[in-house]
């Protein structure tokens, strides 16, 4: 794995919107750290424009924030400096020091990014590490942010990680084991196949992605002797896709699907549950990997690590995450056009 | 990871037997391959020499086989021989044709092996790949090697993968996904952590051995939000095996414990089960990965691949993993001394 999105002759530069997520955490570090280099996108952070220079300065970094200004064309980021779409905090912040009172400031610069990236402000969304404890705290049941945008903007939402050379879809993603056998529902694989399937075709370019599907069970289910799902759900829908032309491999054993030989010509792995898909993704893309939200009709791409309290405002922290979903986001909206 | 066993300033020659599983199959050719090199232990296959003789012979390979002389010292292997304690065939093998007449054969053989491991003529016993199918379609109920082990010699088995670098053992095995969380009972977490603390302590001679256990639930459950099974079963059975001194970390995200940088410093992981610990491990020691099963009383470690019936006599094999279980072996009879 795998074959890269290729690159268009005069690729146009997109306009990201950057939500910096809890504003306690390293979410306001990160973006001050990913401002030191240029990029090809127009970075806009969606955030309280004092929070991100009180951040910078607290790192020893110099930061130019610039207004956003809706209707320019949107023109590559140098080193430096970022746009800026001013929301205010409720609250001061301390670093570290979680407070309900922010929560609403977090659940509105989300709410901002999504509405640019509907009326076309925003050619993509990234988003920055946010606390669900302190919101559902503050009383807004909130249980991620994939929910959360979906709510917002209808989608059914698709979770992909990416890290370098491996992707990897989820089926079922935040249910407790015992309940994944039942929610492998024919509707839901084929919906999420479908969407894996369209999205990588669409958004990364793909002539005739071939997925590679796990099965449910050990061994795959090794022939009905280690669990049916395989033979009365899965084998059914995948042939059902295949003769409609979808390339799918599969229902594989997990345990031997994620070999490096195995992997060879996949563009994508779809895992069944959380914990068969993600240990072998984030072993080997810790730091590096991106978590894609797929079925929305925004493009959204995220870090793939939590707000890190304790090292906000002055401990050593690595934007290689948030660079890589960057990245990853340009590149997507590229695949739109 | 991880801390390998420390060598005694002379070792004893160990005798290994090799079982060499389904004949038609490649666990000749295997065989055959591994007496190219010396040994530092006396290996004997238990099988049917003209078998072994025929195998290496279709690959042009010269194999020098002795009988096993059991009141003999054990003698250092050297290039191009074996030992062999003889079983006959029942019936003549084509390589690649699975015959049913032969799977009284295969179980005779590894029967064999494991008389002399309790009698103590060999130290350990060291697996090739044997067929499930053929073995159940000859009429004898076999779920797999390790379940048989423990019948014969009455030990509760607990499996583990090694590959360099990582330790993965199962506190759940061959299971139907559904299945799983009930199967996590007290009783079993605690058992299987005993045996996994005390094999890692006496076969591996590891002091105080640093075991990370995963959690059943994606995000080791997030506080009881996604399953409790992590609040009431898993914490409080590590929290009474600590009392009693067992390094125990966890329950863990199965998704970040597997970071290099998380499993620094850890001996072994404790997965709950198949595909949450199996897929790291395979993905990063394929071919080099070794089955080892603990509980026994007797040592046991296996090749991490199948009968590859395809390949037997003519196709490419690669010996590794029966290298690396050979020399695991060694090392576990080793530590018993």
């Amino acid at each position: 794995m795998w074959r890269s999105a290729s690159e268009m002759s005069i690729p146009p530069v997109p306009r990201l919107a950057i939500s910096v997520g809890e504003p306690a955490g390293i979410g306001p570090d990160l973006c001050a750290l990913l401002a030191r280099r240029p990029h090809g996108a127009e970075l806009v952070a969606v955030a309280d424009p004092n929070l991100l220079q009180a951040r910078a300065r607290a790192r020893g970094m110099e930061l130019i924030l610039e207004p956003l200004v809706p209707d320019a064309p949107p023109q590559p980021q140098p080193a430096g400096r970022l746009k800026v779409l001013p929301v205010p905090l409720n609250a001061p912040v301390s670093p570290g020091k979680l407070d309900t009172a922010n929560a609403g400031y977090v659940l509105e610069a989300l709410s901002r990014c999504v509405r640019g990236c509907q009326s076309g402000t925003f050619a993509a969304l990234v988003t920055g590490p946010l606390h669900k404890g302190v919101i559902n705290d503050a009383g807004t049941a909130f249980s991620g942010h994939t929910e959360f945008l979906a709510l917002l903007t209808g989608g059914h939402p698709v979770m992909m990680l990416a890290a370098p050379g491996l992707r990897v879809a989820l089926v079922t993603t935040h249910l407790p084991l015992r309940s994944v056998a039942d929610a492998i529902t024919p509707e839901r694989l084929e919906t999420v196949t479908r969407i894996l399937h369209r999205d990588l075709t669409v958004r990364f370019r793909l002539t005739d992605p071939r997925i590679l599907v796990c099965g449910l069970n050990p061994h795959a289910g090794e022939g009905g002797h280690l669990g049916r799902e395989e033979i009365e759900v899965i084998e059914p829908v995948l042939a059902r896709l295949r003769q409609q032309g979808l390339n799918l491999v599969g229902p594989l054993p997990a345990d031997t699907l994620f070999t490096p030989k195995n992997l060879q010509g996949a563009d994508a792995v779809l895992a069944m549950y959380h914990d068969q898909g993600l240990p072998v993704l984030k072993h080997l893309g810790f730091g590096r990997a991106v978590n894609i939200t797929l079925g929305l009709p925004v493009v959204r791409t995220s870090v793939d690590h939590g707000t890190a309290l304790d090292l906000a405002g002055s401990g050593p922290v690595d934007p290689s995450s948030l660079e890589a979903a960057v990245t990853t986001a340009i590149e997507m909206t590229r695949g739109e056009v």
